[in-house]
């Protein structure tokens, strides 16, 4: 006889997942539909217009992947580079640098703008490399880079690239839902995100966005896109097909069953009061971090997102085996530190259904414990 | 206040997604576990064991891509294919026609061996083909062709291709789970499989798997893979790093357990079980729907996939009329044809949770009461 596999269940304050909002997972388990049934097509409108509410956009052109946000991170660049195309990506942690990656496998002319790891993108470095390259397509950020804590100024790094006539894609991934997010105000092209962080969902769906100039930019290349999968031109009927829906892929019903109600909760929250909530909580546990256990993020007050900290592993301690107690005896899973900063921090995530002060009590507490231990 | 997506429960005999296990639906609504749990590890481990029982391999490279089967389909093309290589595509249906234009986009020197739609590849046109290509590297095909109902000898094509020193990529999206497949006696160097069709799962992940030799045509490639999330070099320290797993993406814990279940409940079934309910199920089906509304598959007897028939529509039928009514006053979705087969066929599909007496009448009963409507 077979054993059904019985998770823990997990308190989750890394860097993502976060803990499923209940009515999530009671989504997720009802009856699959068929990919073109009725019903299903209403459920992809009406993500879609959730999805405008939650990114602040009207882009007639946003839907999601199905995929991990990593694959909204290579449908992004491989639908806007063509080969030999020049791309500035600003790198200053492990997801910024992942892009540079896809954009160089995709055929991109990848140029860096190298920011310190744990701090916000310089936008006079941006500048500075848009005026020597001034044949660039593309600017790529990461608004909220998960790997350091530092959230960048979109708007800003925005306005210079479009001030260079370059089209903007930003990673939302772990700003989506979090923290403020103006996709039309602040003019990003493409954006792209996740469902496991600031929408207390399951993961395996990236939400994006393409704006009409990304859109006609997609248009007007002159070679193909290098993958079926991710093709823009073969998604926008199979999402916005007007007469009929052109079959792509076997969409995750289920799963998106759960991003709609996720979504639907945070649009009765609202949005702004969402983020509120984040900040709120986010200095509840900046607070007594510093006050109680002396413990403080790496980023600039100035320059953090405020529901993912990276903090500071004290000298003598062994970062590793405090997250295993963590993990072993008060079932709290946090995360470690990730390239440059691998056993140097630790990353506290409150997001989504988890950013409440029951959670910041139980962090605090549970590692007070765990320190006392070490 | 939000209005929760609420299903309705349909009876899915089209050609998946399939109605999926009850317990299935259970498991997926577990509490999320962070990818890099020690209890999500040895889940994964499981998975990997499960999948070998399932693919009847003993490939150490066995594994699941985050995505649904045409992510797989995908996956397996970009890593075995480098800029030039010749491959050989056999098309006789839409999904090997979709392999041939991802070989192409994914930058293969494609050559069709074309087969009528609604039958099995002929063996002789692909020998033909290689003797003609002798610079071929890989062969490519659909073992169960879902838009046809043709089920082509993998055995035999696939000698064929090792006799000319060919690579084997096989399209088992249809056959895992439901039909005879045997990945190492029949020497398939890289099967791609998804999760909605005979595993009675929800949709969303394609099992996959590398022979050893698939492997080392990856390790030997002169160029880089033209994609980051679907990188063979990539996924692998994710799936199988010995001492720690080197994070890849966020893993789509909730589709995982229910992906667990789902193999959980075959093996204990018996995978030739199975493959013999299938059968027994599809039989009464074929001869019910001859006896009592002389309807026929498309497809010769000894060519035809068990549990996905197209079903030739009579002439004076409207097919669309039919499947509106089968769905709208039987709750029964069954499938349209594809491509050349639009409008001339319908797909039923007995697959997984579906294949049992039960629904074999329910589906013949309704059509009868739809066809007498007409």
């Amino acid at each position: 006889m077979y054993e059904t596999f019985k998770p823990v269940n997990r308190i989750l304050m890394g860097p993502g997942p976060a803990n499923v909002h209940p009515k999530v997972l009671e989504a997720l388990s009802k009856p699959t539909l068929g990919h073109l049934d009725p019903q299903f097509i209403q459920l992809m409108e009406e993500i879609k217009a959730l999805l405008q509410y939650t990114f602040k956009t009207n882009n007639e052109h946003t839907f999601v992947i199905s995929g991990p946000g990593s694959l909204g991170m290579e449908a992004s660049l491989v639908n806007m580079i063509e080969e030999g195309d020049k791309i500035i990506v600003c790198v200053g942690g492990y997801f910024s640098n992942r892009m540079a990656q896809i954009a160089e496998k995709v055929g991109g002319n990848v140029v860096l703008v190298k920011e310190n790891w744990g701090r916000a993108i310089s936008p006079e470095k941006l500048e500075d490399a848009l005026k020597q390259n001034p044949d660039t397509k593309i600017v790529a950020f990461v608004h909220a880079e998960t790997s350091t804590g530092a959230l960048s100024d979109a708007k800003t790094l925005s306005k210079i690239a479009h001030n260079y006539n370059a089209l903007v894609i930003a990673d939302v991934v772990t700003s989506l839902g979090a923290v403020d997010l103006f996709v039309d105000d602040w003019n990003l092209d493409v954006v792209y995100s996740c469902s496991q962080k600031g929408l207390a969902c399951v993961a395996g769906m990236s939400p994006i966005s393409f704006s009409n100039a990304a859109v006609q930019h997609i248009k007007n290349r002159k070679t193909k896109i290098k993958s079926w999968f991710n093709d823009f031109n073969l998604l926008e009927p199979y999402w916005f097909g007007e007469n009929k829906r052109a079959y792509h892929h076997t969409a995750p019903a289920n799963q998106f069953y759960a991003l709609h109600e996720a979504l639907s909760i945070l649009k009765e929250e609202g949005i702004e009061n969402s983020w509120k909530r984040h900040k709120e909580n986010s200095n509840k546990l900046i607070s007594r971090l510093k006050d109680e256990l002396n413990l403080e993020p790496i980023v600039p007050t100035n320059e953090r997102i405020p529901h993912l900290l990276a903090i500071k592993v004290p000298d003598e301690i062994d970062e590793a085996k405090v997250r295993k107690d963590l993990l072993d005896k008060f079932n709290l899973e946090i995360g470690a530190g990730l390239g440059d900063l691998a056993g140097k921090v630790w990353r506290i995530g409150l997001m989504g259904y988890n950013s409440n002060e029951k959670m910041v009590d139980y962090c605090v507490d549970s590692l007070k414990k765990a320190l006392n231990n070490v």
